[in-house]
């Protein structure tokens, strides 16, 4: 069975959450727009009864799905990346949700007035919002996934019981993009948050993830990406 | 067995979605924080092993669920408001975050630089903000919300199946919160979505809802909450 991932070509983006996803697991899917192109998108949701308000969404079989947290949450116990217990499948959901958000926060950085203009045509906002994620948004997310961590009960190598989950490979892409995007921040706060620097670490070094990095399907991170560096706004 | 809902007293604000689905379900809660005050939910998120990032957060015997989203996935089925089949739960839950992510565009109408400023020191923004909201991304939002109602296999009546899900008492609550915030332009966009405007006022009249909305447990739209009206926002 292939699954079919649709998202924008030309950037990581939110598709990456998902991808990474697949790629740990070994399962077999089509990049489909990369393959086709944009357009080919429209010719899902223009027909389904469950049309994505946006990309990424995911077709497998009859399942048209979309919005990154609930496709993984779809795909977690297929892929072998939840354990059984349905109330840790909801707290890695709701961490999933909490990564969703901070990703938001940092593109809204570069965007504070709207996705419709360039960055160029918002250049002071842009400035004012990103010393209000440096120093109050990002710390409270980077308190938070230390926290729980730390409280794992079965203890702090991955986020939710003793076995990686697909919170964790997000998290990893969570602070790739971070550090892509503001690499003077992030460089001093993860010595702050060490759990979270080894994590992301540990990620790094999984096998299939490695070969996937090195791959070309990861494509390089770029300014029409989620993830941006504008050295103005890091510090 | 009674439900404890953690949320920030004196608005609305995301806890409403909870609200509103444990009020018309008629399932027996208690609103934590509105007679302990906000600072119990410290108490809690200090020592549980799956502490919310931010209100709200329900807490069920052994199950401790946070992001609103997450919360109406947990509450679905034991308050009656999604069907059965899992593709269809999946496809409520996309609705749902949908749903969240045009409430975090409407707030951040207003607060576009970043959430720990006041409105009053950040207008300029929240101005050119309003703007790309009101002719972009709002009618991107109703116009999805309308089609997926047309394409609702069951007929037009609820988004999902031929019955009331947790997803249309969200989508009631979001054009609330929107008519209140941009009356003007509310007024003529849902002319444009005869649909929505429909199904707002269904839920309006379902006996449970009615009551609530009627009682003092539905508290006042408030320039603290995440729907604010600001005049010179709304065209």
């Amino acid at each position: 069975m292939t699954y079919q991932l649709y998202y924008w070509t030309g950037i990581q983006g939110r598709g990456e959450f998902v991808r990474l996803a697949l790629e740990e697991a070994g399962a077999a899917y089509e990049d489909v727009a990369r393959r086709k192109g944009d357009r080919v998108m429209e010719t899902v949701t223009g027909k389904v009864d469950t049309p994505s308000f946006a990309p990424p969404f995911l077709k497998d079989g009859d399942v048209v799905v979309g919005q990154t947290s609930a496709i993984l949450f779809y795909l977690g116990p297929k892929l072998g990346l939840v354990p059984r217990s349905p109330r840790l499948r909801l707290w890695i959901h709701q961490i999933q949700l909490t990564i969703a958000d901070c990703v938001t926060e940092a593109h809204d950085v570069h965007h504070p007035v709207g996705v419709d203009l360039y960055y160029e045509d918002q250049k002071p906002e842009a400035a004012r919002r990103a010393e209000q994620f440096r120093i109050s948004r990002l710390p409270l997310f980077l308190d938070w996934f230390e926290t729980i961590l730390s409280r794992n009960p079965a203890g702090d190598t991955w986020l939710v019981g003793r076995k990686l989950s697909y919170a964790d490979l997000s998290l990893f892409q969570l602070i790739e993009g971070l550090s892509y995007a503001f690499p003077r921040l992030m460089e001093r706060q993860l010595l702050a948050y060490p759990k979270i620097a080894e994590l992301h670490d540990r990620v790094a070094e999984r096998p299939n993830i490695r070969r996937y990095l090195e791959s070309d399907r990861r494509l390089a991170p770029n300014k029409w990406d989620i993830f941006r560096h504008y050295s103005e706004l890091d510090e």
